[in-house]
């Protein structure tokens, strides 16, 4: 019902590819504890390139889906969590991507967003700082990495955290403050003046390169190499905001369709006290459960998903979404685990990684709290107004 | 979104009437604690009929709007707990003439259907049984109520529990079963077989006649007034069931709208600790829930209607609706009550009637429990499809 | 293990009596929507007075159990809605009688505190005050009614409002700001000064004389019925306050116990789907859930009581014990009219009004969110002294 | 208020070794992803046993503390992960440790209990078995491995999972069924006879040797080695269920009240939108929250350790203890994770670790929904004999 005809012919060939080719992967040994090794994301997408379902969300003429249509397709390629690698619908790549396509000009666009729309590179976006540092997490006015005009060139300082992707991408988004408030710059990775000092380990490991923190010393970027205009920063990351949101649902969403899929099977099989698990109700009722929130959160991803398609920057919508979705996949995905007993909580099943990705989900992209937050202040200003 | 024009209007009509007319009612002495009078509901039907509100859900030609369109129909007549009854579009009347509009012939149909949809009468679904009896209660198979042929008529006998509106119905519906299975009778009431032995005294109390509890003493109702055929009566039980169900769903959303509306202006004017209570986060979150959770039951209610309007019975899908509304409306209700204090447990406001109405309605209509039971059934029956 | 042997002798006649002579004045008509009549509580009383379970923590001598000891048996009072009106156990009585032994004078205890320690007089604590004139509810700091002295009187004028048992009290406390800060009167009433407006129309129905708004017009007070000294209000509502939240934790425990008694009794003996409700593992997981919750609840009482019984004033524990037990209550009692479906709902069993009741306790005594608030406080606190 | 003097004085020795001593060694890299290193369990340990604080709840006369006193000393063994590890009552060995000193003959005892409580070797319990051969779990009536006699000795064949430290364990206590029923078996460790199929990756690693699936294959054990009688090995699976659970309940709880102190100072010590994070009450509450709930279980712990000191089996209430305590650990992890942010999901703390351990707990030792349907039967019998 959510979708058109392409988008859903588009789907059909990602849900089947990522079921035959994808999910196999799963077991390879290259899956590391900070996300699957590049030579294997690059394997796969060659795959997926030859299955006709590299980078499905934007259309040989560069045009992108619709929301509601990036939706049905994007929950599909999360069936696995290396489906969205495989794909090239992954995060950040997917946001960067959806960010260049609307604010980069067509220099830009040629050097920094072909590589990534043709999957040959991985990018990042530098906004997070640490919290030791007292910088930017949530509350993105308390950023501290500056940048000055020097010439015909911008001179970057400060220090990242949480910079997905970092380790191995060719492309950086690098957000840092001038006097006129936030500028984004473009940048080729690996460059010396960003210095890669850790990579986190995080409780979720589906990310290629994993979270890294950074410092930038002196960092030289050409003017040219600004994206948009100077002081524009926060303006550029609400539109990358929005979808970038939403997009996580919609993967994520995959990945518990997936884990529901799995934990039925389990329960339908294993008996116990006389009788398959699912005719327990205990068992029966968090698996009824999970439909249910299964069910919600489609309805509220395409929800959001239309808002934006009518131009809305959407960012109460999408906060809703990025709430209800993420708290219920935590639901989802625990109940799975409980379902699946002890084998719930092995790697023997993808299970127990889909609950780990979603635990972190609660807080990637602004935690539960945050968006609570501005939804109350929204309530106060629609009372205000009436 | 989920309208078309012509329902758009409707609901426009009907909440401008609940908001001017309807609402003053509420603190009507004739609102007793079984409902309120029915000299009071006639009282403002007569305003609906002048306002072209009343059974506004049925079009003129005696068509009825989908059940999308109905949603966005009936939300706003439950802007508080009398509208729907102000509209006709309450339960369990707006169910009765469902099932009569598409089961009954039309001699039925000129005798029992006209005067509910014109609203002159109520009626009554005489179905549950009383628990001490070991009657039928989420478990339809265990009726008790028996009838028998005899000539031209048929003799029914035995106890009914929780017979919403029977007092003071004019219309009733009654089920009994046959040697051939469960078996439906239109009856004019009151009839001296049907016997109120007294009305419960409950929780909620927006239901003029409250819920009876009946003796069927040798009740002789003509063969003509057999509704379908005989042994047929859980078939035309599941016609009536999912639009019934939904339509709660819709009536008491309406309702918690309105709460959700009282709570957040209690809350922007309500100082404490040196604030107004809005900006206090333990309020303005549960506030920012609350919206959350109302726009998931509009996305579910108008789902499952949507699934009504393809033809499907929508039992699984009016199932999955009736839990999340239900419990959502509670948490929805709870969190009015608590953010206003000790006002919230007053009837000072309407809000404390609706979170009692809630509370019931967790219960009417198949408790979460007996649903998810089925949700885990059809679960188990998909695996094995699989 | 909670107890002496004393208490538990005490408590063993109170549960005895409560269950023998109290449970079957719930169904007397004299129980009212504002709580019931001081006919039928006095006629109780007579009974347990013969019984020698009037007043039963105090002790002949005049001396109190210890908390632990009341709390054994101000729970078992609490069986019925009304054990502990014929007991003499209840709010605000029994915290009114607390703060008067503490505090008050020979003179005063003579006048004041023996009428109600025999039972013969109800009492009425006059210190919230109306929402609407943005009085002091949660935050005692907003507190507007004043007292200023007179000669040998002083004069108090104000509105009050939540003032339980009002309407029917011979003695009043009432609270109001002087120069010096709060200050505290004992009054006899009724008294002409003390003009109740209404009796608000609450969620709860325990309460005789039901929860009034009051205005306070020029009450003029002897000097020598202010209780302690002027502008040490506050401090002494300090010495009341722990031991009151607590008792009512009691209570209300006991009333969720008969609850839980109920409900079980009906699950294991009403049939749904071929077995009794207990089998089913949705009915049963409540109720075990149900039994934990109660065993939380007494173990949260007994242990802050310990505290209080050590000289603390025992606010922070205190508060954590008022939210724990509160918020199990709620979810207990909602379980046990889920489990009781439709008879859960209706004033055929005394399920329903607990379920009122505790709805209301959330509230009563500093809603949840304001011993959250305090909470945090007590952390930060911590934190910078470690 | 819980302990005994000499309890007390165990504790705070063994707090002060988890805290100067244990802690480091979380950063130690020989902390794996199966647990810790057997080397380094012995460094620790050889530091334990100088500090006086090595198998602190056995005293150097053999006798065991109270369960009451136990608890006091295992909730600070287990403020680090590891400490349970280096003061040697972690599980399994404490249980086992527990077990064999209530059965072992003083032969079994030298053998195989001394070298246990003397911190030199470690143990393993071989009971549940694989799903995938439909073989016991939760249910133990499934169990599949067989013992049969043969001349002087037994022969044991079957295979089981889940064996928690298997891996580099020199005792094992072996469970199969043999026709008198289930009997259990005293082992020297490694032997040839029981292969170690592979080592689960799971969630959690605290525990050294991880889970391993393993499979005996005719081992043969003197008559002499089997514990107690023939048949009676359910009997003794009781005695060491309930201390073992709650010994679980203790040690995690001390893990959380570790997260709880480091989320606490961490959202004392960060900023966001212009003060710390614990003024902000989405956050504050979280914290509250945790601190009634680690009230709640320190309680229970307490209360259930009371009762098996009567020398009760202590079914039921380790069973009521084991929910509320792991469920509790879980929100109170989650909160701990939630509070502190992105941080919280990286290992730059302990929170991260101890939320997926108390994930597993929630299903080691009887998933949450087999004890509610034991006491779901509780209720039942209780109402028979009513």
């Amino acid at each position: 019902m959510f979708s058109t005809d392409r988008a859903q012919a588009i789907a059909d060939k990602v849900e089947a590819f990522v079921r035959e080719t994808v999910i196999p992967y799963e077991k390879d040994p290259r899956c590391g504890f900070h996300g699957p090794s590049d030579e294997m994301v690059m394997e796969m997408r060659e795959k997926a390139r030859a299955a006709g379902v590299l980078t499905p969300h934007i259309l040989p003429d560069g045009s992108h889906l619709t929301q509601r249509e990036t939706a049905t397709v994007l929950i599909r390629s999360g069936l696995s969590p290396l489906g969205p690698l495989a794909c090239n619908t992954m995060a950040p790549d997917e946001g960067n991507m959806y960010l260049l396509g609307h604010v980069a000009n067509e220099e830009q666009k040629a050097q920094f967003l072909k590589p990534l729309v043709e999957g040959r590179a991985r990018s990042a976006f530098f906004m997070t700082e640490p919290a030791e540092d007292g910088g930017a997490g949530s509350d993105p006015s308390m950023m501290k990495t500056v940048c000055r005009q020097d010439g015909n060139h911008w001179v970057i300082n400060g220090r990242k955290a949480f910079i997905t992707g970092a380790e191995g991408a060719k492309v950086g988004i690098v957000m840092a403050k001038s006097d006129d408030g936030a500028c984004m710059f473009l940048v080729d990775l690996p460059d010396p003046a960003i210095r890669i000092e850790r990579v986190l380990d995080t409780i979720d490991s589906s990310m290629p390169g994993g979270h890294a923190v950074v410092r930038i010393d002196n960092l030289r970027v050409p003017a040219s190499q600004m994206l948009g205009a100077s002081g524009e920063g926060f303006k550029y990351a609400q539109v990358r905001l929005s979808p970038a949101r939403l997009s996580h649902c919609m993967r994520w969403l995959g990945g518990c369709i997936r884990a529901q899929e799995i934990a039925s099977a389990y329960a339908c099989k294993r008996m116990a006290f006389g009788k398959p698990l699912v005719d327990h109700e205990g068992v029966g009722f968090m698996l009824a459960e999970n439909m249910i929130d299964i069910r919600q959160c489609e309805l509220m991803i395409d929800w959001a998903a239309s808002v934006l398609d009518t131009g809305s920057l959407g960012t109460v919508e999408s906060s809703m979404a990025k709430v209800a979705v993420s708290e219920a996949l935590m639901r989802i995905a625990d109940k799975c685990v409980q379902v699946m007993g002890g084998t719930g909580v092995t790697q023997d099943t993808i299970v127990e990684q889909i609950f780990r990705e979603v635990r972190a989900f609660r807080i990637y992209d602004g935690p539960t709290e945050v968006h609570k937050w501005s939804l109350a202040k929204k309530i106060k200003r629609d009372h205000k107004h009436a």
